[in-house]
């Protein structure tokens, strides 16, 4: 297996890696060269805490020309910088949580997330979601009202999902579904702390997403909510620079204290590069660049799988409108995790795949995979899909 | 007092960041307009967790260079690389200690360090001293005992020394008192991962430490042991790359599996700039034109005191050769904590510094002061210097 994983020609469809040529490598050296010429040394100086105030400044901005009719006011002083949104999940989670605790999650999630809660102690549950994949309130009430029967509600402390292109599933959580949420939470007098995750909003294919956040809407009035999202997922992820808005002043505060103990502040010349590109719209532009170029490299990995036969076989996607992620449902019957023989028929013939168990808490299905189309050009994308349709075509039952 | 430090003309002694003028704007600009001419666009990709490859491989060179006789070889897979310095110790306490776990520090030791272990619950303990500063072996046997007749043994779970040019004594341990603390804790069975803090090793005026690293003294040889630095410290804080280096496999991928957790890799973009300016010589030419100028910023603020009649007043500090810090001890009587009467009227006069009892652990002295000299140019550390005393003058019992 080790040596098959090391086959030159191995086609990755597993790591959620961005587009390797379209990265703005031009853009951001003409940022460095207009940085140096008008001598801006402090850009290479410790920076605070927090985060550039210029750069919050620019987040906030950001967030009110998405969403002008916030219901909370995006003040660039609740915005906090961070390496990447990972870190901001991190905090959120580390200064909430404590082993034991429970913390409510999208089906399927994010599964780093997942593998950092385990690794914290923290117990994930599933959200329940109907056949569709939509979130089910009713089923969402009857799972809350177990907790109260076992005295566990006392250990929610936070809701997670990833509302926008979904890593693994590229949809997007609707307004239904985002306001059920909420109205069972508050039917249960359960006003945890809710994470939006909106890393992937930036990267729709053609149609601006039209699903407020949770910020823009009332029912989520009396949550504390962190949303947080990155500027280098669809810029630059060499640049590192995530973010997080948070309307609770104490949550936020407990969050900067710890981070002023993991690192007292990210790279300030990351943060002086993306501050420089979106405040004279090349970053904006970029984003215009790369939107229909995913597009397009979706559309070769969908139709390859489509004319290879693979729904003949028993497999079904939805064609995602954004995002990084065809997330394949295959037939109850096969196994996709990572000691599988389908995992390791996948490997000996040139393609990795995430498994899509480890995108659930404990009791998810076995049979789904996440194929991302981020790193491979569209050549490579075509032979990947033909490879992997294979490998199903041997595994049909 | 808030209104004192919002005085535009408060000269600050406090902050430990680094010169502003001499911060390497062409270079870097340089380094990237390389970058881009090659077309390396990977630097604007995603990195690897445990950092890039080659730039562990020179910071193994460099290592070696420094001391070529290390008991242990440098393998560039035993260096990680960090968001500064500062988050290797992060990860280092995190996966070593509980709460109500015991850390031996150096003293003084790293204020930041130690408010980070208050709140990890972890309780931080002085390496006794003698009455010049240097470790106290037989002081250290006499705590060590008291330890094991408490049962406290058990909670020590590591060692904490900031070795060269401290932060804040600006003292480099020698190699009698990095022996005796390794004895005595062999001598007490107390085999404990032990963290080597070089941050400053590399900011000497003139003469390069002659010191060996704990990594290449043989009475060492048994502890696990991480030795960490930082590239930025001395060249470009804003770029935020610092390293570690670990004999220990186990305690390694103990602290990459937490990194993949906080951020999984540091801005690939900073490694990509610092590897090229290190391998093609312009860091170590950076540095050879900051440490001099670093020990002038030194002297200004040294003579200053000195002139002005600081040691007439009680005061006493010794030269240093090397670090961003002047060190002083006050008179007994003085309290120079952030409430005091002291500090306000330094406030008042317009110069702040860091309170020294933030260097201790709970039972610490309160009459030392940490003067920075990294950021403020030679005449405004004149005036600094001059401030300071004339408010030490009034405190004169």
């Amino acid at each position: 297996m080790s040596a098959a994983l090391e086959n030159p020609s191995l086609l990755s469809l597993a790591a959620g890696f961005t587009d390797n040529g379209s990265l703005p490598l031009s853009c951001v050296n003409a940022a460095v060269e207009e940085i140096a010429q008008k001598d801006l040394k402090e850009t290479l100086q410790y920076g605070s805490n927090q985060g550039r105030p210029r750069l919050r400044e620019l987040l906030s901005e950001h967030l009110n020309q998405w969403e002008p009719e916030l219901a909370v006011t995006p003040d660039s002083n609740s915005f906090f910088v961070t390496n990447g949104s990972q870190q901001a999940i991190y905090l959120a989670m580390q200064v909430l949580c404590e082993p034991g605790d429970i913390v409510l999650v999208d089906r399927p999630s994010y599964f780093v997330f997942l593998e950092m809660l385990k690794a914290m102690g923290v117990r994930a549950v599933s959200i329940p979601v109907d056949e569709n994949g939509f979130i089910d309130g009713a089923g969402l009430a009857a799972l809350l009202n177990r907790f109260q029967a076992t005295g566990d509600s006392v250990r929610i402390k936070a809701v997670y999902v990833v509302s926008y292109y979904s890593n693994p599933s590229s949809r997007c959580l609707n307004s239904e579904e985002k306001s059920a949420l909420a109205t069972v939470l508050l039917a249960n007098g359960l006003i945890v702390p809710v994470i939006e995750d909106a890393a992937y909003r930036d990267l729709y294919f053609s149609e601006k997403p039209e699903t407020k956040s949770m910020l823009g809407m009332k029912v989520w009035d009396d949550f504390p909510k962190l949303y947080l999202s990155t500027l280098t997922k669809p810029f630059a992820t060499g640049l590192k620079v995530g973010y997080g808005f948070c309307t609770d002043s104490d949550w936020l505060a407990r969050m900067l204290h710890t981070k002023g103990h993991h690192d007292f502040g990210s790279a300030n010349f990351c943060q002086a590069i993306l501050e420089r590109v979106i405040a004279d719209g090349r970053f904006e532009r970029q984003l215009s660049v790369i939107r229909p170029m995913y597009g397009r490299k979706m559309c070769v990995l969908h139709e390859t799988l489509l004319h290879e036969g693979l729904e003949e076989l028993g497999w079904s996607w939805s064609k995602p409108e954004g995002g990084l992620y065809l997330w394949l449902k295959g037939p109850e019957a096969i196994d996709t995790s990572l000691e599988s023989k389908f995992c390791r028929s996948c490997i000996a013939a040139g393609v990795l795949y995430v498994p899509g168990g480890l995108c659930f808490d404990d009791d998810g299905p076995s049979n789904y995979v996440r194929l991302s189309y981020g790193v491979l050009n569209e050549a490579e994308l075509g032979e990947a899909g033909r490879r992997f349709v294979r490998v199903a075509r041997e595994f049909v039952s």
